[in-house]
């Protein structure tokens, strides 16, 4: 694809929005420096806008959101693109239903992909956006590391929803040992607003896990319940 | 009961008290997102003032506070009301001498919540508001999950009130199994007061487990001691 | 003593410090609601200044603050003085060379307080303020309880540092058992500050255990070197 | 060396850079009250300009940065230096190609500090900056305790880094035991950078080896990857 010399409206105004839901990870206290980082896709014309690699949050503007195809050749924009690029546009090809993706290094949820642990559905918190465990990949080869490092990790977030049997909608984000969360979203401030819900799950059950070292998810009935009452067919919670 | 067409003074002011003591939560770092709900009713009309359901709390105005009455009647009020208003109403209906209902997702209470342990009364902290445990429930059944989940979870809650011989004013909270704390007060603004007590003694509790996981009660005198001298008939604490 | 009506520039100068140093509270974030005080004495005339009962630090004004003398006698003001008086007077009358005294509900402090455990000295944190372990009291007796509580909570701190042969000022602060910290200092600015280092070093010290949960203090040396080299003699820290 | 009574630019913007730096601190919650300092050396003329011994940093101005040189004789400024300011020093001699030191009391850090345990190189957000494990010193002895103190710290660090064959500027960090963490970098901004991300993994850490007591690092084609993809010759991470 060539580079794109004018923007139709609906290309900026997706930049828009990837630069506004960009800067909500430091609202919400998900980011350090410039740990973070968020994309958005537009379906139609399979065209990714996401934030730059290593620029600080408080100095950037919508000039400076890059826009790439779903093979990672960029556009638009002057910037070179988020170094996770390749992971998202991993995640946008085989998810073909999600919009949005965020990766951070919030505290809590790192502790968790450290120790390769998955965050079992230990309550409602959990339940109201996360149909089921938010599952930990298992940890990368040498082979992998030393390949496209950064398309491998997507696929090994791919290849664990698949083997387990998750489906991506249902159980919007992931940690990927030894390093951090990925959620998804129909677009990044929805896949934002997962980051925030995980980090929150994430410090919520050490506490539980530390109180009750044995414990196990909640039954299924209620994960049923309270994930289906805001996202079945017959939700009812919200206008 | 039918709509209300036009409010008096008192159910105005009721409104506006609620919605004040909805933007709290907030202030108090309680909720994050909508997750958390306050109500307040008036013992006269029997009508109950509620956040509705899924909105904003940095867009709520007084207009969106909903009016319910104990049947759970929508009276006024162009908003869904909270979908825990069962919850909330069916409090409102056994527990009848309190004024306010509170319900949040606060982080370390939901830790102890999930892991299905009442907050003990290690210190005068707790004691100071709290005349004892804080219970958590039993899990609900599979039926009553199945049912009317909100008023059932209501009902688990004034069970295990009932069943432990504790009294709702002298323990004004309780932790629902797998979910996260309810509280309760004279009014919505007491019942967000509880809130933050429970939520804070949750993270001392937390500690105090951590370095000494045996722990049990403070003594009974101690307890005795800093609640009644807040809240028994020769309380001598405050102007 | 009779009341006074008028008061002295130094015991006006007085009040207004100390009104300063309880703001100075929830300024560090060691306070919820009116869960602190501050109290500072003029040795001079024998009068102390402190909060009163449950006021709301954000309407508080130097017109609140309370004088007694240290029999307890209200000499100036309008409003009933802190619950906790009796505990600060009586630490005025048997530690002689302290100026300031503070109470709080600090959360990490509270965690340690509610478990009965000493803060050992396991880093120079603590050693630049406190010449070893912050100690915990004894659980308090029935007929404690019920005598003259805050009395005999006082007494009860006097006896810990007594039987164990801690100077007060070279330790300006303890854990009260099942209830919380109290701090000192040469005046009530200075006792804060010590309850900013007492929560703080709670808090590392909870990580310290829980990582290596066999800890124990720094060696003497260590100690001694960090304390003098900040109180000693021969001081050298600071301008 | 004598006085120098007019200062070149260069050594007046060092200092302004130092008082920046400086001020970084408390704006990322690094440190409570004075209990950190920042400096920068200009190889030059071997000149250290640091921050002065207990000054609170909302009252710090250029003018308080104090000029040392490497043998630690003050060249310019009222104020006597940081105490801590020989070890910094012998990290200048010794580590030859660092332009900046930082001591804080970070309170994660120094939990680790206090139970003498390295920071293992358990995921990314530490590979990104330190390439393995932040060490933790042996204890000191009491000969060097009681001798000069501070620059004897300096040497326990580099003793650490030798013995060890850790080379400082791929680990640019530690933690002395029963103390706290001390960074470096080239210049003060980025020691204090390296400050802030010790303190997040210091955290993190924390988290996982709760949750997995037995962790071990992750594995060494991972933190290859992670560190040399920002810092090695062929870094392609930032613009």
């Amino acid at each position: 694809m060539t580079q794109l010399t004018e923007l139709t409206p609906a290309l900026q105004a997706l930049r828009e929005r990837v630069l506004k839901a960009n800067l909500e990870l430091p609202k919400y206290g998900l980011v350090t420096f410039t740990w973070g980082n968020v994309s958005e896709i537009d379906r139609e014309t399979g065209l990714v806008a996401i934030k730059p690699s290593g620029v600080e949050y408080d100095a950037m503007t919508v000039e400076d959101i890059v826009l790439v195809d779903l093979q990672g050749n960029r556009v638009y924009g002057d910037k070179k693109p988020s170094s996770d690029t390749e992971t998202h546009l991993e995640l946008y090809r085989q998810f073909t239903d999600i919009g949005g993706v965020v990766h951070t290094h919030s505290r809590n949820a790192v502790g968790w992909a450290q120790a390769g642990r998955d965050l079992l559905a230990l309550g409602t918190t959990q339940g109201d956006y996360f149909y089921g465990a938010i599952p930990c990949t298992r940890k990368m080869t040498a082979e992998e590391i030393a390949g496209s490092y950064e398309l491998e990790t997507g696929k090994v977030i791919v290849e664990t929803f698949r083997t387990r049997g998750i489906e991506p909608k249902a159980v919007p984000g992931v940690l990927v040992h030894s390093h951090g969360p990925f959620t998804w979203g129909k677009d990044g401030h929805d896949a934002v607003h997962n980051s925030v819900v995980l980090e929150e799950v994430a410090y919520m059950n050490f506490i539980s896990h530390q109180i009750r070292p044995q414990i196990g998810p909640m039954q299924q009935e209620l994960l049923d319940k309270h994930y289906l009452r805001k996202h079945g067919a017959n939700a009812y919670y919200g206008q």
